[in-house]
């Protein structure tokens, strides 16, 4: 390795000690089919019920040690609400991987055409945070301590909504569903600048999302999706701002070329991801813990395990990377301001090959060397085909 | 009106002009229910099947007078091919309407997963081959002159397929449907640059499209859908090019802020709207008739017929507005630039409230003075609703 | 006109209401050459000083009647700071303009090159908090409101500079300036997503402006420039945050269709201008008066002085289209979720042709009926190119 | 080293033989004081003449054996014209660098405020032709090959030009200068979407410079600045294509995160510089000697010398890297659609750190180890700012 921390040694511990602490959260709905309007591209192995799903994600788990929960959704994994907490409270005792964070879902519904949480409606709003608060005690019953609050919300024609007195809305509905959590849970304000709403959404970047939090109560925070961006945005300097304020809640992790693609990590940009990950490493201190990695990414045409274990490996990598810039000597050239030095020490550290280091770490941990290919060897997901098959037939189009 | 042409006796000459010969094609699937990746919002009056959908454009072209023709979907519209054909006339002979363009449809089969025409597998490009020239065999038997080719072929992915080979495969396959059109049948390419594929389309941008059209035949043009562009693009260059090279085939018209946001023409920018229809009044010359004009919309919140009826009204204003410039006066104005004045003629056209001289039109050619008035006081829409709600029910997401 | 707010003479006397409290300020820098980074096209007529700044800011002001005010820049207007206060004076009583928002100037200087007020460096901070301190002894002198900040500060490369570290600098640095505020007097902080620096500029966006105000002190208020934004970014829905927080100070106003292009306002999108001033004209209430409408333009090919009438009279006309939507009627659609009659009712008060009422307007108050024809009868340029022109030679490029 | 290509000694004979053969131009224009429209920042070290601009380019070269030749820019280097060439001749000899492409300048002059060779007036362009051709004779005397055309002509408001009759005139100019090559010459268009002008560019796009090229004649070939895109646009995909279509004549090397930000090679996306170079390692074949790599960057802050130093070793190291990928693997995992095994060996290439079989090359062929520190230790950069010092003073801005 290279001259950014000192000594091949030191780099090896830094990325020993990195991977320790490093957890990043699975997606229940990564696992079963999804796709983009035009349709879906249907996947045999594809998990089609809630113990699937756990199955999928504690295979990812076994895998890499790195992914000891799964975000749930409350429409589609828990849909009786707290009725269907024993489930899931076996199920992770079968699987291995816990419940984390809990999802409304407030985009499917009917009701919600023109809106969830700000729809012009009073009844529709209160419909909607009563969904919301239900999805506060499905988080009790599973001791989850996030809501992660995506609002889809928006209008897609100049002057068709209000966009002042939509604000007033969504910030009372938000402030109610606050007031239904526990004093150890949070609520995730996620923002997101199109789709599906193109005109406007009502929380379009982390500025409405932190008014949002701060209107709602102190237990409310704001949620990074990677994909849910301008072009040319500067993430890491939001994430950057959100630890200054004390306000960041946690990331949804995936990444984007034009849109919000949900493509896999690092797949398109992971000079990015690594420049994210050295803002939480060196700028974090003790917010470290309430800060919530998550994947949210659809993997329309890679297979789904596969993809996921594909996931966890790159964030271990560029997270290992972050880990290894001498934060000590790159703030004595950036005070300096020794451009092309402070750069090379700190993309030397992007540069270096972290995967044998990363490799030793999972046999030091009693972990599959290689998560990809022991995955390819274990014939597991030609077993899911096997018995999923039936359940996957069939195609879906936004169309037609 | 004002000083952009003379006279206001002049200027409703003008707009009479341009309307008597502005036409613009309805997208058959404009009618049925359509929504994002995460669901869909069910309009109970939606068109079902395709005699509904020829209801529903001739309610539109007898409101507007300007939309004769409605595009057709091969797999949702002429699922059995040639031998639907015969039903197709039969609706156009009741509802006053003609087939126009014909679309295959290469994107929902679930073996065009990682492509169709550049499919790395020859086996899967064949049959793509084979129902493309299966749509221009419906196009032979309904007089249609248009083969619109979308292909959404792509990758999501850097390294994932070649760029450069699936290039070579394309054109083979663009060449062998070409060659079995008609001689007075043409085959129009567009551009899309991502969605459904997220890293690169095969066919991103129009100078691919062009180059896909050229090898192709003589007999294929290509289409602009004005959606489908960067941010910051100029798309009245584009169409300046396209009638440069007598490459134009036609429009897809929709709107958009973000992405490819499929919005009511105008809604976002109507002054970009203006700026093209300008490009096509002042430079496509015996081109005109060679240039097809279609709506290419979903209209997920608006009512589906309403939404038709708003865009072929604004579609006529602009292109009516656009009609207004006065052309010698504004190129003197260039020639010496004369930057402000120059932009004061061509803008005062656009800004020139053409709306009683539109109405006037309607009334002297014996169609509604206000389309949408007409339809709301018509009641076609809920009588619509009660025939179709109970084959409306259900929603529809990607997820789940 | 039409029926979006019922009836022609209702039209009229709102857009008389309007325009009688609708001023805009005119950027002194305006008047003088400026070009890009490849070079300055130099006019023989424009400003080479104080003076003749203020000369063609009156003949503006003569001709509209609606921009009282001119925008200093300190480093370029009054060089000696407070010494420069009394020419000032002099020049508002020989040419009718008062002065208005004073500018310090944060990005020439050579010790800025690596930052201003947010330098690494601690005595290059003090160094442009003692300007900026000076910029508000030179506002208090000409009993000038508000100080527009627009920090230029940022960084080129990843890893060159820190994120984190300037927040703290720059907040610090800012809360010392606002301590030096008179009562009366205000700081405006302006953001810019990129340009001079491109990998991240400081207060790259309206949250991170919005903070840095408010951690200044409560006489700190968030600066639009409508041409510092994303791609896509929803400009009018940032008005309406901002004036739901009451923080929204003003505006630089101009257009854009790439980047910060600093183009005519309305020239490249007329329809997002009129969405901004309806937020305005609909939420503003009792902050109107606390909105400091400015233009910040760069003519590089126009002539100054035309192309800033021409400025005026299309905020007014724009201003003036957005004060004809019946608000009322409007929320009543919007919360009936009648999409495309509100869309409408909306789009179509920017569809009125205002002109006629706006010239009528002039007319009764005393001004030229139109503004630009006025001014090439009056030969000013003329006169200004003969006196100017040997001042003006010359060309500029920042490379050679 | 990884498994992508099957053995680290395979891997450094890789490396080896892509660097052998690997050259990169550097810009004249690089080593003198450039800025933003802003300001410029000014170094003492920077170059202020021909001799001077040589010998840092020979500095370079000696530095890193990789940039044997420098791009002149005629205006600023050969202000006149041939009679300059002996100069250079004999600066060649002593710097050991020789002349490498020729840029004509044709946004400078005031002359070109409305455009150059597709301005309106016949006259204006018959003179920027007479330029242009000007440069081939320099390029003719100093057995150039390449006459780089930035042809920055464009309009800033909609209306302001004719988009569609300066096609033909900038055909006509086009075709004209390519008559003046000599047989092995070659003339190489460059494509920009924007800047300096706003609204359009003459060329905007590659397809657009394409046809231009196709129009002037045989030897006319495109030239890709990979600044000069939209945003999210795929770039290695038109290089893909320039290669099918044999028309890539080379490249203009930066990175940039919003604009034409001109920043560094690989300090914001080194990823994509990956996959560029993928796309000619894999692709060119036969054309890889008429690919003209050159860089086109402005440090404006970075040191001059240092900067280039730093560019060429990062374009190595990604050659270096994109030499790694195993194709045939590679296409056979594409063939198969076997997407994460693909992305795998093509990312697994990118993640190699390549910096100690660089470094071994540069020991083998007898250069520096490490080309920036020993340009450090060489005082070469502290002697110059001595010497030149005093002709760097003074800061230009484009305002004031």
């Amino acid at each position: 390795m290279n001259n950014h921390s000192g000594s091949a040694h030191g780099d090896t511990e830094r990325v020993f000690q990195a991977l320790d602490s490093f957890r990043i959260e699975l997606p229940s709905w990564g696992f079963s089919n999804t796709g983009t309007r035009f349709g879906k591209f249907v996947q045999p192995a594809a998990a089609t019920n809630l113990e699937e799903k756990f199955a999928d994600a504690g295979q990812v788990n076994a895998l890499t040690g790195a992914s000891p929960t799964v975000a749930l959704h409350v429409l589609w994994d828990t849909p009786n609400g707290v009725k269907d907490a024993a489930e899931v409270r076996s199920l992770e005792t079968k699987y291995g991987v816990r419940a984390g964070s809990i999802n409304p879902n407030l985009f499917q519904d009917q009701k919600y055409k023109f809106g969830s949480l700000a729809n012009p409606s009073a009844e529709i709003r209160q419909q909607a945070v009563a969904h919301c608060i239900e999805s506060v005690e499905v988080a009790k019953a599973l001791d989850s301590r996030d809501i992660s609050m995506w609002i889809s919300d928006g209008a897609n024609y100049p002057g068709s909504q209000s966009i002042r007195r939509r604000i007033d809305w969504l910030q009372e509905s938000l402030k109610t569903i606050h007031d239904a959590l526990r004093p150890d849970q949070r609520m995730l304000v996620e923002y997101k600048p199109f789709e599906p709403a193109f005109y406007f959404t009502d929380v379009a970047d982390w500025g409405m999302a932190l008014e949002y939090a701060r209107s709602a109560g102190p237990q409310a925070k704001v949620l990074v999706d990677t994909g849910h961006h301008y072009q040319a945005q500067n993430v890491e300097q939001i994430v950057a701002w959100l630890l200054h304020l004390k306000a960041l809640g946690g990331f949804h992790f995936n990444d984007r070329k034009y849109a919000d693609d949900d493509l896999t990590l690092g797949s398109i940009d992971p000079y990015q991801v690594f420049r994210i990950f050295y803002e939480i490493v060196s700028g974090a201190g003790d917010q470290l813990n309430d800060i919530a990695f998550m994947i949210d990414q659809s993997h329309n045409l890679k297979g789904k395990v596969e993809a996921m274990v594909q996931t966890v490996v790159a964030a271990q990598e560029l997270y290992a990377k972050a880990a290894l810039v001498d934060q000590a000597k790159l703030a004595g050239l950036q005070d300096e301001c020794r451009l092309v030095e402070a750069e090379e020490l700190f993309r030397g550290a992007f540069y270096t090959d972290v995967r044998p280091a990363v490799a030793q770490w999972r046999v030091t941990r009693g972990l599959p060397h290689d998560p990809l290919k022991t995955l390819y060897e274990s014939g597991y997901v030609e077993r899911a085909a096997k018995q999923r098959a039936a359940k996957n037939a069939g195609s879906v189009s936004s169309y037609a």
